[in-house]
């Protein structure tokens, strides 16, 4: 079983996950390309993969066998485990605890397909209503308090396996950069009485230089402060700190919407990998003013050195408002075989 | 001119460095191999880089000229520049100032070599005199406020250039992750009258498990929650929360610390990238009893993907016992043959 220990000095919590654990030799210097020789992932390799936990399938077919549309199943190298109690307790000036929580992939596609944006809409639709399926099932476990559903995209992003597919990693206490957020916004409100992501999005929306797409429910910008070229968030317009509550006529428009930015970012930036995180509220709270949920996508352009993990500061070399122009500009209608290809 | 910008939300500033600015079809893929076919911080090559701002010389050599052993020259694609005005303004919602600040390279001998830990331990004990140096000069400059002394080595850890050589980025705001350390550091100090480092040290010092050396002036340790497998930090037993400050006697002492922790590392992990980071507080306070300045050094083995940067939480598949013990048994004097080649 794997510890959650704590710095003392920032609250910050790492996984010490041994079951995991290598031979110093064993590190791998560079990413390795993606292979797609063997794809457990695949339709009718569903024994290569732990049990599943939830598919939408096809009327008649059996769990663990071929017929589902989306999948979703344990991380096989879990860095936490729903199994066990979490034990806090503290270690002289240190505090730790056992790892339980939940590390699930969500297998986006019974086929070899490794871009998310050549997915049918449909597909992409049903994906977000399993984020919301598993994060309203495992909100119930007392003992679990914030769940961090995210992709890698690629190698560089952290991706071990090419075939699309997303995580999902719920925890027994709130993530420190959840918590920054979530102080930071409840400041903003307690002092003027609004939500901070809500004054945002009105003043991108008047401003429009950084506006990268806007329907009748969300607004895709790329971010005043960006950390990262291109980096670009989706918001919804109506006020909602927790993903999950998300009304089902705003997934069907928020999978056209993830299509599209997705799809605009691959053709501007020639196949780039990239993260995206849904930020959304701990389950222990309600509906909340202060806090709003969003989609946070960063291309992995550029590396992380010793300046930014000293300082939390980032360099940034493309203008967000330059950004925002190219990716407005991006056509992914015309490009439509391209993308579908 | 750079601009510096402000997340409204968790108060991280940006740097957005248009000066650097790429098109969104120039950016590398993977990091290049360092080549060394051309090295512009070569002696000989001094015309190649900026006029330098400060070098350790030998007696009756010139500026700019051959002579020199440690030397520091303005970052060619600075960041932060030294002239002008800050012009600290808002925009809506949103704060912003002028890039102003500083970016130097520090060229840390004067022949190609790529391993600091290979250099003698008279050059490496110039190099950290020249950061103090650079430190105490630039802290005259009351629009400046935090300086921030790092390594980058290797591509992977956000190199470019294969030379041996460190970087000091001299910023007008505290940045944020200072800003967390000395905000948690205080929040113990007010509740126990101690040093949170101090406690840290005693009581690895009297565990033992995580230390890696133990000198006269310094510890080395595996920290508790480390973030990433085989870091280590290095603390001055002597409570200090400036590193500027640091007594000459220290300095000898830290410099051979420095060679052996990163001759151990380069030994286990077999030459790996990394970076280390040197935390000092702010220049707008003297010495400070409840921050303890420090240098962090961190491996580039694993990658950081979606889940860390939504979450803050990290995993790390070495135990740091492990890892602490494992360098503990490295011999480098054994090896002193490899490590002088």
């Amino acid at each position: 079983m794997s510890d959650l220990r704590k710095d003392p000095i920032t609250g910050r919590w790492v996984i010490i996950a041994t079951e995991r654990a290598k031979r110093p030799q064993d590190f791998p210097r560079d990413a390795p390309a993606l292979t797609t020789a063997f794809d457990p992932f695949l339709e009718g390799n569903e024994d290569k993969t732990p049990p599943e936990i939830l598919a939408y399938r096809e009327p008649h077919t059996h769990p663990n066998k071929p017929g589902w549309r989306v999948r979703v199943v344990p991380n096989k190298f879990p860095a936490l485990k729903i199994e066990g109690t979490l034990d806090k307790r503290g270690e002289g000036i240190y505090d730790l605890m056992h790892g339980v929580g939940a590390h699930e992939v969500i297998i986006e596609c019974p086929h070899l397909e490794t871009s998310m944006a050549r997915l049918p809409v449909e597909n992409i639709r049903e994906v977000l209503w399993v984020y919301r399926d598993r994060l309203v099932d495992l909100k119930r476990d007392p003992r679990l308090v914030h769940g961090l559903v995210f992709k890698n995209k690629g190698a560089a992003a952290g991706a071990s396996l090419a075939h699309s597919h997303s995580q999902l990693i719920v925890t027994p206490v709130v993530p420190i950069s959840v918590w920054e957020e979530m102080t930071g916004a409840l400041e903003f409100y307690n002092y003027r009485g609004r939500c901070i992501y809500c004054d945002i999005m009105q003043q991108e929306l008047a401003t429009g230089t950084r506006i990268v797409l806007d329907t009748p429910a969300f607004v895709v910008f790329c971010p005043f402060a960006a950390r990262f070229p291109f980096e670009c968030w989706i918001m919804p317009k109506h006020h909602s700190s927790h993903f999950e509550n998300i009304p089902r006529q705003s997934i069907e428009e928020l999978g056209s919407v993830l299509k599209n930015v997705l799809g605009k970012l691959e053709l501007a930036l020639d196949d780039p990998p990239y993260n995206y995180i849904i930020h959304t509220a701990p389950f222990d709270t309600k509906e909340i003013p202060h806090y709003h949920w969003h989609i946070e996508i960063i291309p992995r352009l550029t590396r992380i050195a010793g300046f930014e993990w000293g300082s939390g500061f980032y360099i940034n070399t493309v203008l967000p408002e330059k950004a925002a122009a190219f990716l407005r500009e991006v056509d992914t209608e015309a490009s439509h075989g391209q993308l579908t290809a």
